[in-house]
């Protein structure tokens, strides 16, 4: 088989055999194919796309490429979250606990921020001394004594996807769904799941930026997944705002306990409640998503989920003092509140640029080699259809670098658009489907 | 400004400015952009085409590179030829003496054979001790001293061409109508001429397989040319069957030498005649295409043209006693007739694959590391239109290995296709385009 062929014919619009794909995925992978070729033919699958057929032989040959692990010595059901990526998504954090209180078991396998959103890595990392680099053994071990587990993606877990995912990502190649599909199916599939439960996020804070879009990577997210016997639920929600109010690695750790601790309710509360229930009902611990969702509640108010955190957080080499007293954490250098000069009703939030604004103070990467201030970060206030007045708290900044905050604020304080009219708050879950 | 948004503006579909063409040229060939990000952006230009204005750029800043040469200290006009390939197109070495008999001059700088089609250079190479690789102060005294000079893309011109060309042989990006028209323009321009001649070969041994194909490449390279005020005479010109019947590069100089000194007449002469014609009155040495084409028959009765073919060969270092004497070239260890076995009319002639089977014999290459053989190749007897006998001569295969003479025979005696009843010769010239 020759690679300068197989690009020709996708190319020129024709379908790709299995064969073909595994050739190409396995030589990339090994090196054969150099890099300039594989960008080529990754622009073809951009711009010609892949059918249902092509992103199912893609996603197993991106599969095939590393270990698929076999957690057949741990008991029970294995389920999993995926989330597209927002501002201020940290469901996972709060889901994972939730979801191993009620019996199933949360293998996760989670990736770094880039660009506006964040990254679940990147969150736990901010726990001083939590490790997200265990070996494989260790992940077992960890899933084995308290049913949850999150680590970072491995090198031998789906090697194509990370290879052909840096280069995806310096050749305008990102936005496409079979790539996207093929990508995230892989990994989740490698860690060794009996169900998945999808976070398809929808918005101007979100990769899709409107909801046909979302629903069409849903669909082929969907159809994927079935096509390896994986069982699968998947939500469309709104990211046309921040989840809850804390956006920043620690902050959100923060605000992840204060939920876990049933002391802030809200989107994220309601998000990560409705996403878990899915996952208890998928490992069979509930007969209803409905059921799942109320069990998951119970685990809030009895205060076991957040037990199961500091569980997991104490296993994963974390140190539990700042779980139980965040306040002990180091402090930023510079604060700064911002305060509303009108009165009125939110009705827009540029979710992308609070993002961009909190990528400024420290809390992202530009780049990949570039470093993260755990601390950095945005406390946003506001929700669509608050009423505000003169005085009003929109936001606090945190950063060590006041320059850095001067440059953010004007960011956060364009990203709001005011309406002297009462406002609809958003609907956070748009769509159901499995 | 930032390649990867240049990227996606053209996988998006939108128009390229002209500084965002040249940031990508320059720094592609500064090597500040790497291969896999270039590859990419060639398959969208591939894909979503590039305008007469985007092509325009592209081309100025290929030209723009390297060095334009400045030929002002030669007197007279300066025209060249180019030619798209095809299979036994040895014009080059027949038209630049005539022209240059004439008293036009003709600074060649030509390319080398890959696939199926032959390289001027390769061909002029085939003579003992012929140098191509003039530097460009001996390119300039070649041509001062006898008005024709040939030679091989030197580092200093259009060297973008040079890289970007490398890079769309491998992966999938040649056959692009403005790419191909960049590439041919820039290095045209480049020479320091004052007009061009074009020879767009149409048909099964062509790269542009139909008419239709070739007038729109023709338009493109017109218009570019005439962007940078440059006069030139486009031909559309049949590539069904090979040109002349030579075919492999010494045994196309010899059908040159044949055609110069009058001892040849058909297909390749008449071609010859009418592209040198041509150049003949873009250099003002004619009234009009006629006029031009009658004085380069003249050149050939009376000997002037080849004597000026034996003088460039001298003065660019060839051996002229093989020139003169071509019987004492070496022989291929092997040759072989193929002859008809049946009653008929030549209908048909697989060109493409009778410029295989010549690769296979060892006058091309598969790869561009890969070795010539000049005495290898085909003497292919035969035109569309033919009668032939049970017994006629179809082709003499001459190689080096015996093996290879077996698969060539196969080949070549399957490219051609008989018909009982009477068939049409080919129409050489399908269009004159200015």
């Amino acid at each position: 088989m020759n690679f300068i062929e197989i690009i020709k014919k996708k190319r020129d619009g024709s379908e790709l055999s299995k064969s073909e794909i595994i050739f190409s995925i396995n030589n990339y992978t090994s090196g054969q194919i150099p890099d300039y070729q594989f960008s080529a033919f990754l622009m073809t699958a951009f711009l010609n796309g892949l059918n249902e057929k092509e992103t199912s032989y893609l996603t197993e040959a991106m599969l095939r490429s590393g270990k698929v692990l076999d957690l057949s010595s741990i008991k029970g059901m294995k389920i999993d979250k995926h989330s597209t990526g927002g501002v201020g998504d940290k469901t996972s954090l709060i889901i994972a606990p939730i979801v191993a209180t009620a019996g199933v078991n949360v293998p996760m396998i989670s990736g770094r921020g880039l660009g506006h959103t964040g990254g679940t890595l990147d969150k736990l990392e901010s726990i001083p001394w939590f490790r997200t680099d265990l070996s494989l053994s260790e992940y077992k071990n960890v899933l084995k004594k308290c049913s949850a587990v999150l680590i970072g993606q491995t090198e031998e877990i789906a090697p194509a996807d990370k290879r052909i995912y840096s280069l995806r990502d310096v050749t305008a190649t990102v936005e496409s769904i079979p790539l996207i599909t093929a990508s995230i199916m892989s990994k989740k599939i490698a860690e060794g799941i009996d169900g998945l439960v999808l976070d398809v996020k929808t918005g101007n804070g979100a990769f899709m930026k409107n909801t046909k879009d979302a629903i069409t990577l849903a669909a082929s997210l969907i159809k994927t997944a079935k096509s390896f016997n994986k069982k699968v639920i998947t939500f469309i929600t709104d990211m046309n705002q921040p989840l809850g109010n804390n956006i920043g690695n620690w902050l959100e750790v923060v605000q992840c306990i204060e939920v876990l601790q049933n002391k802030k309710r809200g989107d994220l509360l309601s998000l990560s409640l409705t996403l878990a229930g899915a996952m208890i009902y998928l490992g069979r611990k509930a007969r209803s998503l409905n059921e799942g969702i109320k069990i998951a509640e119970e685990t809030i108010s009895n205060g076991s989920a957040f037990d199961k955190f500091l569980e997991i957080v104490k296993l994963q080499g974390g140190d539990i003092k700042f779980i139980l007293h965040p306040d002990k954490y180091p402090h930023s250098k510079f604060l700064e509140t911002i305060y509303s000069t009108r009165n009125g009703f939110v009705s827009q939030v540029d979710t992308y640029r609070i993002g961009m604004a909190s990528l400024e103070l420290g809390a992202g990467r530009k780049r990949i080699q570039d470093k993260i201030d755990p601390k950095a970060g945005i406390i946003f206030n506001l929700k669509v259809g608050d009423k505000v007045k003169k005085g009003t708290e929109i936001a606090t900044l945190f950063s060590d670098s006041s320059s850095k905050i001067n440059i953010a604020k004007e960011m956060v304080s364009n990203s709001i658009k005011f309406s002297s009219k009462k406002t609809r708050q958003l609907k956070l879950i748009k769509r159901i489907l499995d």
